[in-house]
């Protein structure tokens, strides 16, 4: 192997940059951290002995996948596949069409565009040609498709992965790379019509996935900005006074006022103003309340996003999902792009789930409407009005993964039906016969690729797996065209002609 | 907006890296390179114009996608969807698990894996943590996976975005972002059993995709090296002259030569005797003839590569598929990874297809054997056997595209079964009632995000989007608990009484 001569040098050089590596800036997650520190002085430790007696074995390689990534292995994607189904079957069921864009947009595309985050964006390097950056959301890039090819309306999903550099902190089920799934709806309709079909797919979305109760926080962008107006915040600190906001639902409200006022700069009699508002919320009811207040009924742009929520109960009330909404003064989002109605679901903890380990169950689902971003990539400024929602996922993912490991439930990672088994030794080309008849006839089927296998280790792969039929041949069933299925889970054995078999496994398969 | 007063400076940043942009170095497509250049002048113009006419109006921005890719529309998603879930059902259908890894690697994992081609990989920018790369295939993020999990054993399919830094040439479907679809069986086995297997699912793809007449060529590493070895190849050569060969499905045989003398130094009669070699193919009678080569026959490795293939024959003749399998000489495959058998199918251009614009088809799938890459990731420098085979979807996707324009196929981008509409004003109540029974009841149903639109209009929408179903609600069906379903396709409209509705509906669906 022309390879072998070349490690001894490449160990160096990766036990050198392991050495030199500055402390690691963006984790804040000490356990990873630690454990990673160690597992970085125990494989310098080795390459260093590995140099010792060199020659003797191959030098110790750096096995490792980038930080805050995972592989995904056939259970993890089993989860996925299931979940990832029941989202994208109710896009559909709206109506929804798919696409897909580049992983990479140019970095031009991307920049000011997610507000405070902007730092965490993953660039590619320059290696001549245009700059380019890794998406960072599923939005940004699907204003940048109706811009670019002028679309003016189009109701879309797109399930697709992106980054973000965030300090990974695992024991939440938070990774640099992650899976988005976005239903939009792009175009001029009649107020509030497709807003409220967003917040009825959550609903779907989260009564499907049995994940148990949840609630979904509903607000404005501009009720929001006229609470800054009406407080006396000054228009130039709204976006990051809304980013402080958005950190209630993590923060508590005394340390936001303290990040309002001392690293923001805000008075604290006007934070104090903030504060009395962000802890209203209710039904439609609150809506109407809020008509009544002194300072937001003068803010025009507050009254508008009232009347849109009034509209918005109206419709929710004949989807019959009301009762599941809560208008919450204290949600802002995080993100600079909206401009109306904004929402984001919470998952309850149900008191049947209390033998369950606890979870740190949160937001699961979240959107609003952004009628500015499309213009932001067209050349005269041509808007086009959008509305979307994204599925967490990956939080869903984890939580359901956590719900199985707790009821020790299994998931089976390949779909096999059958299984072709012998008894008898040099029975390799029967078996390849059989199997061949079988995946002719569309049929899952598998066999071990061993020239004389044992019929009990057979057996045990078929138990350890799964599979739920076995059909066994041997000298005696060849001598009278027969063949023998087994139920894996019964162990009955019967005994069929041969030249039935395709159908008798069909039989079987549609009753089971 | 914020962004606003930013606008001209960064327009005249965007001019100016257009301007100063150096000469495309990678790109060999001169028709795309020309039409970006005229597209770049056009721009940069217009970005002048519009800084002349400053406060007019937006300046002009320049809304682009990265060089080399592109976004998939819902076309494109739908025969894609289609075709991928075909290959997936057939890996399944043998029994495999899927799994994903990260879409960046560090970069060290993917280094000194692809031979002359490592030049072509993505890195991200050194953003003050490790040095990564966006992945260039499955199969060694694969292998990696293996050693790093210390997994022994295991039959995967992996389908997934890779990278490419290619020079796009667009008019053969060929972008810088591609999808892979991979299926591998790790593993010690006995020989040639998993490897059939290989050729087989390739068949059974192949064939399900009805994409025409197709062979597959097959050779194996040991017989190519020894090929060289029996030629008087130097050695040190054998993976530069490999790389030659595996351009002779593109390249003549006089222009490979002239490559390998002049470029690579090899001795012009070793070349020539190279030339003889390559021009053998046929079936399992070349594998005895070449048993008796008095050259070949000389080399420990190249003999047991014949024994291996005279293996493989007997097995794909059980399998029904010996009569695709071309034993070919010529084929060596490009990787530096592969051991042993390697294979790669090629479509044939049916005298039946001949009305349709001529394809350039070539290699739509192809694989082989690599029992050294597992171990080049172990610390101990374990083996794991593996071989496996990478479905060319692109071209595939690109193939059936083509055809589907050919004849003028149109391919619904929804799935929505049924639109839901109404002659009269002010029925938004009625109809958002009547679409939330449908949904609940897992129905695909859209309608119009209007107040007031017309029938015409909403049954237009219908035809335009292929809907077969309308329900049609009205003051006089609402008066007499009526509705009407209406056949898109027939025109024809049955009233039924509204309870029914659901139900009568589930049933149109099922027969149709």
């Amino acid at each position: 192997m022309p390879l072998l001569g070349l490690l001894p040098r490449r160990a160096w050089a990766a036990l050198l940059s392991q050495l030199l590596r500055p402390p690691c800036a963006s984790c804040t997650g000490a356990v990873r951290c630690q454990s990673q520190g160690e597992e970085s002085l125990q494989v310098a430790e080795a390459v260093l002995t590995s140099q010792l007696k060199a020659h003797q074995e191959k030098p110790n390689f750096i096995i490792k996948i980038p930080k805050g990534t995972r592989d995904l292995s056939p259970q993890h994607m089993v989860v996925r596949e299931k979940i990832l189904d029941l989202v994208i079957s109710c896009f559909k069921r709206h109506g929804a069409k798919g696409m897909d864009t580049p992983a990479f947009e140019l970095k031009e595309t991307l920049t000011e565009k997610y507000g405070e985050d902007s730092g965490l964006m993953y660039d590619l390097k320059d290696q001549g040609g245009e700059l380019l950056s890794l998406r960072y959301d599923l939005t940004v890039p699907f204003a940048r498709y109706l811009a670019m090819n002028k679309v003016k309306k189009m109701k879309r999903y797109h399930v697709g992965k992106v980054w973000r550099r965030e300090s990974p902190s695992i024991v939440q089920g938070r990774y640099r790379e992650f899976c988005q799934c976005d239903f939009d709806i792009a175009g001029q309709f009649d107020p509030m019509i497709p807003d409220a079909e967003c917040l009825k797919i959550i609903c779907e979305i989260l009564s499907g996935l049995q994940l148990g109760d949840f609630f979904i926080k509903v607000n404005d962008r501009r009720i929001v900005d006229g609470m800054f107006a009406a407080c006396g915040v000054p228009e130039s600190k709204f976006r990051a006074i809304c980013s402080s906001i958005d950190k209630l639902d993590k923060m508590a409200w005394k340390d936001v006022r303290h990040e309002m006022v001392a690293k923001k700069g805000l008075a604290p009699e006007v934070a104090d103003r903030i504060g009395d508002y962000v802890q209203c919320h209710g039904g439609v009811s609150l809506v109407e309340q809020m008509f009544q207040d002194p300072r937001l009924s003068q803010n025009k742009q507050a009254l508008e996003g009232l009347e849109d929520l009034k509209l918005l109960f109206e419709y929710l009330t004949l989807f019959g999902i009301a009762e599941k909404i809560s208008f919450d003064l204290s949600l802002a989002r995080g993100l600079d792009y909206y401009t109306g109605v904004i929402y984001e679901a919470v998952l309850l903890q149900t008191p049947t789930q209390a033998g369950e380990e606890p979870l740190n169950v949160g937001s699961v689902a979240a959107g609003g409407r952004y009628d500015g971003l499309v213009g932001m990539f067209d050349p005269k400024g041509h808007k086009v009005p959008c509305v979307g929602l994204s599925i967490g996922v990956e939080r869903i993912f984890y939580i359901v993964e956590q719900r199985m490991k707790t009821k020790g439930e299994k998931v089976r990672t390949t779909e096999t039906q059958v299984f072709v088994a012998t008894p008898q030794k040099n029975f390799l080309q029967e078996r390849l016969k059989l199997i061949t008849e079988l995946w002719d006839a569309g049929i899952k089927a598998e066999m071990l690729y061993k020239n004389n296998p044992k019929l009990l280790t057979q057996l045990h792969y078929c138990e350890s797996t799964g599979i739920p039929l076995v059909v066994i041949i041997g000298e005696q069933e060849l001598k009278e065209g027969i063949i023998k299925i087994r139920s894996v889970a019964s162990r009955e054995e019967v005994a069929i002609k041969r030249e039935n078999l395709v159908a008798e496994i069909q039989k079987r398969l549609s009753e089971s």
